[in-house]
């Protein structure tokens, strides 16, 4: 068994524990220079937090235990095709490379599919579901929010 | 002023003290009926997690202050565009609408637009600049995972 296979029983047994205590049935294990640096399953119906995906937990895990936001060279694999947030949030944290075990295919019998969703947001912002719009608002007597934060950046604040 | 230029005011005035403070410059405000549930930060500096952005933070507050990860009927005012990760979150939790007061293309100057992030995400997976793989690894001498789950949410485990 290769070692990618290896992660990705391990994180199908994490989302078999989860089902099995009533959770939703994703696991995540996010690994560097070969080891498992940390692991995440869903917890929606346990946190009540929308967010909190199993990809997601497990980048949250490895930036508390690595003490870095920034998680290049590491690789996810998922129990499950990951859903647009956590594909962007992978990106995000500069992981290398995702993998999946079960397909959003596989999922989609069961209501496990985020295809829809995915279509939904490659679509021109103007046409997805959900509005979405520029309002040029601004601060009135105060400098311009990013030429500011920039200086501060540069040090001249 | 409208309801939503205030909105979008007060999560200026967000990023701007977070600014202040060393942090990103970005801030939103999360309103249902018209009030505001949660308010968020860009936080990844102090606390390390990629994840902990401005919107994914109101996003996180509100679901434990609403007590419930459906946030459907409300809207996210947020200083800047929101990333892909964020939008995506969004669509998830169930936000009707989202409104932003800095484009991209005004944050590009300041390397603070993630319109590169968008267009590499709404490529096709094998060109995107993460590798993305589908391995049908599965348990031996496992029930299948999501046939299992759905039975349990039947009751018929």
């Amino acid at each position: 068994m290769s070692d990618e296979a290896a992660f990705l029983r391990q994180a199908l047994a994490l989302a078999f524990a989860n089902s099995e205590r009533g959770g939703r049935p994703f696991g995540a294990v996010l690994v560097r220079d070969g080891e498992v640096v940390a692991t995440g399953v869903n917890e929606i119906l346990n946190s009540g937090d929308p967010t909190a995906h199993a990809e997601m937990n497990a980048i949250r895990a490895a930036s508390r235990s690595i003490g870095a936001a920034d998680l290049r060279g590491s690789r996810v694999y998922a129990s499950g095709h990951p859903c647009p947030m956590c594909l962007a949030a992978m990106r995000l944290a500069g992981i290398d490379r995702v993998a999946y075990a079960y397909s959003n295919d596989e999922g989609a019998p069961y209501g496990l599919s985020t295809a829809a969703i995915y279509e939904d947001l490659a679509k021109p912002f103007a046409e997805q579901s959900m509005a979405i719009s520029h309002i040029p608002v601004r601060l009135e007597g105060q400098f311009d929010l990013y030429a500011e934060w920039k200086r501060r950046q540069d040090g001249n604040v």
